[in-house]
């Protein structure tokens, strides 16, 4: 009989042919999906050609020009086109043109094409989204992505778990947001370096799915390999549906062992922010000193889906953006845009005198489509404030949940929903 | 008794305080507007700060961040700054943030700031466009407009005229943009040059202002000076309740001297591109090759207000963007995007595959949103298809009106509206 084991290294086992492994172990696993877009998949197709002319599976490739879509300069343009005409020549079912697009880590769960039990490597840092439908799912540079598009699968060290024991349940305009920079603030942004976030406990029921791929999406945050939700009704009431393919989940053993325990309850969580500029800086909304801001973007992989535009019109409905501020609101997906559009969203956010822009990663990694100026300072939903992420050097930008940024948008100055809801 | 005049010469002898002007003749002309962008203004702002420290009149100056907004990066984010630290300073009325902007050329008749009899300069070139309701309106470079932001007024050479005279009515399908490209495709692209496009006879009537506005804004491709359009009921109606202050329109002299008269039957207009590399390189789409496309957009400061997008619209719906092409909408304002979402019209781009973009002049010049790579083809609603003007020097841009760009869109090729609709 097998060693008891955690979620991903029950995953871990299934995809390298084994009957178990443990933590540090290093093992060669088969992968479900291979992930790229603009910037990360050219050098990888580069890298690619060197070794291989066909692709394991083209039904197994994703690619999605989403971080400088619609190209915003003739670099970009290239960098697209490159991508492109590999997806025409290889045939991959799963290329993402401009206006049938969104971006990836939205993209992919929305259009079902990630499922509990995989492992999923993309190309950027962010792909442990995916954790939240139960894969195992890690970002990889271009040079991992170029051999496993030709071979299927990679190596990995199997990660020693974290186990995130959530109780309680999240109040009014407290949201996944806030459990995750809460979460980071209390280990640090190495406080899970190359470990998996298995989340747990009886609070997990009560999130949510949009919750849960945002507390996946910012694992890597805490420095994590990837952060990963038990499969359950939450689960398979949102893949119904959208997950045409079959899959098998794992449920971690009871037994199974774990690095170390941390408690978050969820009961007493409040709406917070994470300071420049490291996404560990993170104080409740209510203590922070009153602090004028340029700029609220309020989009990304992080939150830029339809539940985190509701509860953003919640707090623009019938306010105004402050007239200092100017307000990106980014939806993560055209279906989003779309869904914005019938329920009404984007016309409170165009009469609260907020811009709605077309799908893209943009300003979350300084790419476009709201740059900052020297000494500029910006609230926005995206998952990292790294020195001059979101434009010059001497720029600052604070992270927070849609409910604070919307409320910081219409009071000028950061502040929590609860001040202008 | 003054010598007969024409439309441009009456407003120059008003604003210049003289009984009558001639063509050949230096004045200097009081201003009713002076107007800056993001690239524009930023270099005016400098030279200014040389000469004066108070503006004329703070209720006459207009800086409008359209060309890089949201900013596309650190350096656009730096200027459009500048601008907007300049606006505070002087308390300029007319400053538009990111959120409650929209294209110059859209925004300014659309809020009501330019008024027939008036002398407006803008620095870009198509400030023209306001010709669209009786004004003089011409773009000057950013050392003119640092003078006039100082005094309040500017030298011109009076201007020789054209007499363009329009018979008969446009068919379904065929619109302003068809009129003007017709016109320099008669002319030339220095067919006007240095001279005043000055429309007159019966066919005028039968335009509706989004087609005045769109003729009146491409004179500069003919080299004109200027472009203007009597003072008509039409003019009157689109102005009800949107120009507050008062306004003298003025009229040609029947007898008025042109350097010449050009005659264009609208009855018989039919939609036409103009191919690269020139706007006067105009052909009927029915007589184009069959050409293959990768991009279309739809928005610019010719063609981006609610009844282009209504064309869009018609030809879009039930329709989808064939999978080769990225179709691209740009609303020209806050208000024109707030009006296609409330009529339908975004909720059909979507649903079609086609992107809505913010308020930005964007790919039109090369700056963002859709900037072309190597060997790549678009047929844009915009003005320009100079070589490289919307991104790699070999790529081809291909002017049209909105109806005839939203069928490309859907066939993957250059196509007439009656092949979709």
């Amino acid at each position: 009989m097998a060693r008891p084991m955690t979620m991903t290294e029950k995953i871990f086992a299934a995809h390298a042919g084994l009957q178990e492994v443990q933590p540090g172990q290093l093992i060669k696993a088969k992968l479900d999906l291979v992930l790229g877009n603009d910037i990360t998949a050219p050098p990888a197709i580069k890298e690619f050609e060197q070794i291989s002319d066909k692709v394991f599976d083209k039904e197994k490739i994703v690619l999605v020009p989403d971080h400088f879509a619609p190209n915003k300069d003739i670099k970009s343009a290239e960098m697209a086109k490159t991508m492109r005409e590999f997806a025409r020549k290889h045939q991959i079912t799963h290329y993402f043109e401009v206006g049938r697009m969104g971006i990836e880590h939205v993209l992919l769960p929305e259009q079902g094409l990630v499922a509990p039990g995989e492992v999923i490597i993309g190309a950027d840092s962010h792909t442990c989204t995916y954790g939240a439908v139960g894969a195992f799912a890690t970002g990889v540079g271009s040079t991992d992505m170029a051999c496993a598009m030709a071979t299927g699968e990679t190596w990995f060290k199997v990660p020693a778990s974290i186990r995130v024991e959530l109780t309680g349940k999240l109040a009014k305009w407290v949201s996944g947001k806030d459990v995750i920079l809460k979460l980071i603030g209390m280990i640090g942004v190495d406080g899970a370096r190359y470990q998996s976030l298995e989340f747990a406990g009886v609070g997990v029921a009560a999130l949510t799915m949009t919750d849960r791929l945002t507390i996946a999406n910012m694992a890597i945050e805490a420095g994590a390999k990837n952060g990963i939700f038990p499969f359950d009704e939450v689960t398979k009431a949102y893949l119904a549906g959208r997950v045409q393919k079959s899959y098998t989940p794992v449920a971690a053993d009871p037994d199974a062992e774990y690095a170390r325990t941390v408690t978050i309850d969820l009961d007493k969580l409040t709406p917070v922010v994470a300071l420049p500029h490291l996404p560990e800086n993170v104080r409740p909304v209510n203590a922070i000193q009153p602090t004028p801001i340029n700029q609220v973007v309020i989009g990304s992989c992080t939150n830029g889906r339809i539940e985190d535009l509701e509860q953003a019109a919640a707090i623009f409905h019938g306010h105004q953006v402050h007239e200092d501020v100017r307000a990106i609101i980014i939806p993560g997906s055209q279906d989003v845009y779309l869904e914005a559009v019938k329920k009404g969203y984007v016309e409170i956010f165009i009469k609260a005198g907020a811009v709605v822009s077309t799908p893209t990663c943009g300003p979350c990694l300084g790419g476009h489509m709201g740059i900052l100026a020297k000494g500029e300072r910006a609230v926005a939903t995206t998952n990292r404030n790294f020195r001059g992420r979101m434009g010059h050097v001497d720029s600052e930008v604070y992270l927070a949940s849609p409910a604070v940024a919307a409320a910081s948008a219409v009071l000028g100055r950061i502040a929590g929903p609860e001040e202008v809801a």
